[in-house]
């Protein structure tokens, strides 16, 4: 992985052939396809590694429907679509999530992510599968005006909120781990829960009840119902107990830890045609309705579409083709067969 | 693969939910995805063994273009796809060519192959590539008053020729060795070939001139241009020579041996609409234009078709959604996942 996880300048745009949004099982294999027509390519993700769902939600969990593959898990599928792809030598942009898109004045698309890398592309693939993990945000009124300054939903740097009175918010693993972890740097840490149950490891909630015994860290049963604060400062949230009381607790900072959760992100506002959060596309090149942007995978919808990642592998096959004919418009585009062509093998370095 | 061969009453119809035309890469995963939605398949091919082009034309040749799997040969794709559809236990018909279609009063299908195998079957899947290999048939006028009983392509019983007068046609390993095998059974062989160079194996070339240089085999430089006989049995070929001499050879049996070519065969007469040697399919279901006749894989064709593996698998497992409508009407459809189904396991016998 890491000597392909390349470190642009991020003030100097990255010129591609293809630009692909998602880094899973799919956008891998679309890489292979491309690059079997000397097509070249970068892929950005949301995640801290490649694989997507089958490497962040079933590493380890066994898969039956791959064609020739009898069994294999999550991780063992992405291993080997990484290596089938690694003559190709893509370029691995992670941690952060495709944003804006616009046109340049080539007819090119200029794609600039959420840490701000820039690619310069012919084509755009997404093959974003169920969308971006985002974390759940709490219901509440006025929440954007505190996003990102008093409300957090990662803790990028733990220096950041010494002294601060925290309060957390959930009953799981991150919820309890950060209650464990902030304490002693924070002025005051108040862990809120629903409920007086605990989805996180047996051994944190000890850990918790302990701290809460020695009055080191504050535990309220209830539900946040107001934010109270102003120019994006929280002051206070207003909690109601499992008793129906109202009550205020003081907070510097919020931290919700609600879980993640799939959702389509700023590729929404793209101006593809959606049905439902699905991208709607041909059969022939599975291309959107915009011209030069194509999604494959688990995000797009055709007639008689199933969710399976054998279909994703098929459609990265047509996609190709027709990115072929916007990158090369001058060539002409000769179909080969790896197990015939010298010049495919050239390309995949086996002879 | 010899448990698999069931041998079955020719007179005794075999009832089955599919009857898959075909038993190379794309009808084998066929196997597994109409498996996994608990419909049963049975396979015919006209070769002798399973695998297709991939088992025939290049069992060893190395395949690189397989989703997650960055190299295996032929003969290991298809080794593995047998695997794989194993827990679905398919019934395979070789050496036999798919024949005679009709329907059945119930609205199933009646398919009977060339050696009388019958199937009563809701679906016929159609997976037949490039289509069936079959014997190269020389341009000859009233071929067909003779062929099955004095022109033979293949030699299925040796003793059948015991003191006949043999004219063996062709340059290649076929003819070669039959006339070297048959010479000492025959009364006389003859073997013709449109010039004196031969692309069979060089020992086997020079057997057959040290049996010419001892008079105990003909060899004639030339090309049948005619056949006479009377009644379905040949008497003598005419061969013109290359000196443009015309002269008969005394034949009783005539075995031409000009190599393989892939054609449709009787499938071409089932009504389907076809496009040149390809039939069409909707991208939906992939069904022909006969309800209840779908075709996958090389065979089939629809805007942006690529002649992939992958994307016969791809069309396999959409084919298969809708055959489980037409074979189990009164059953919901339910969409599983073999990484999360404990349903799917069970089928697969993994648990």
């Amino acid at each position: 992985m890491d000597e392909n996880v390349i470190a642009f300048d991020k003030n100097q745009p990255i010129e591609t052939d293809i630009v692909i949004v998602g880094a899973g099982p799919v956008g891998l294999f679309a890489v292979f396809e491309a690059g079997l027509l000397g097509l070249n390519c970068h892929l950005i993700d949301n995640l801290d590694k490649v694989g997507g769902q089958c490497a962040e939600l079933y590493p380890e969990k066994p898969i039956y429907d791959i064609p020739a593959l009898p069994y294999c898990t999550g991780q063992g599928l992405v291993d080997e679509l990484m290596k089938q792809s690694d003559p190709f030598k893509p370029g691995f942009h992670l941690s952060q999530q495709a944003d804006s898109l616009s046109k340049l004045e080539d007819g090119r698309w200029r794609l600039e992510t959420s840490t701000g890398t820039v690619f310069h592309a012919t084509v755009i693939v997404i093959a974003a599968g169920a969308g971006s993990f985002v974390p759940r945000r709490p219901p509440l009124e006025n929440l954007e005006d505190y996003e990102g300054s008093s409300i957090l939903y990662a803790v990028r740097r733990m220096e950041a909120l010494r002294d601060k009175r925290i309060v957390i918010a959930g009953g799981g693993d991150s919820a309890l781990d950060w209650t464990l972890n902030l304490h002693p740097l924070a002025s005051q840490v108040t862990l809120i829960h629903r409920r007086d149950q605990f989805r996180a490891a047996p051994d944190s909630v000890e850990k918790m009840r302990q701290l809460v015994a020695n009055d080191e860290v504050s535990l309220q049963i209830g539900q946040i119902k107001e934010l109270k604060g102003q120019g994006g400062q929280l002051e206070a949230v207003q909690v109601k107990g499992s008793d129906g009381e109202l009550y205020d607790v003081p907070c510097d900072v919020l931290l919700p830890f609600f879980g993640l959760k799939m959702e389509l992100g700023p590729i929404a506002e793209w101006g593809l045609n959606l049905d439902r959060d699905l991208i709607t596309v041909d059969t022939e090149k599975f291309e959107t309705s915009v011209p030069g942007i194509f999604a494959i995978g688990d995000i797009n919808y055709y007639p008689g579409k199933l969710k399976l990642i054998l279909s994703g592998f098929h459609e990265a096959a047509l996609m190709a083709q027709q990115a072929f004919r916007y990158c090369r418009p001058d060539e002409k585009l000769v179909f080969r067969y790896t197990t015939s062509s010298t010049d495919l093998q050239k390309k995949l370095g086996v002879i």
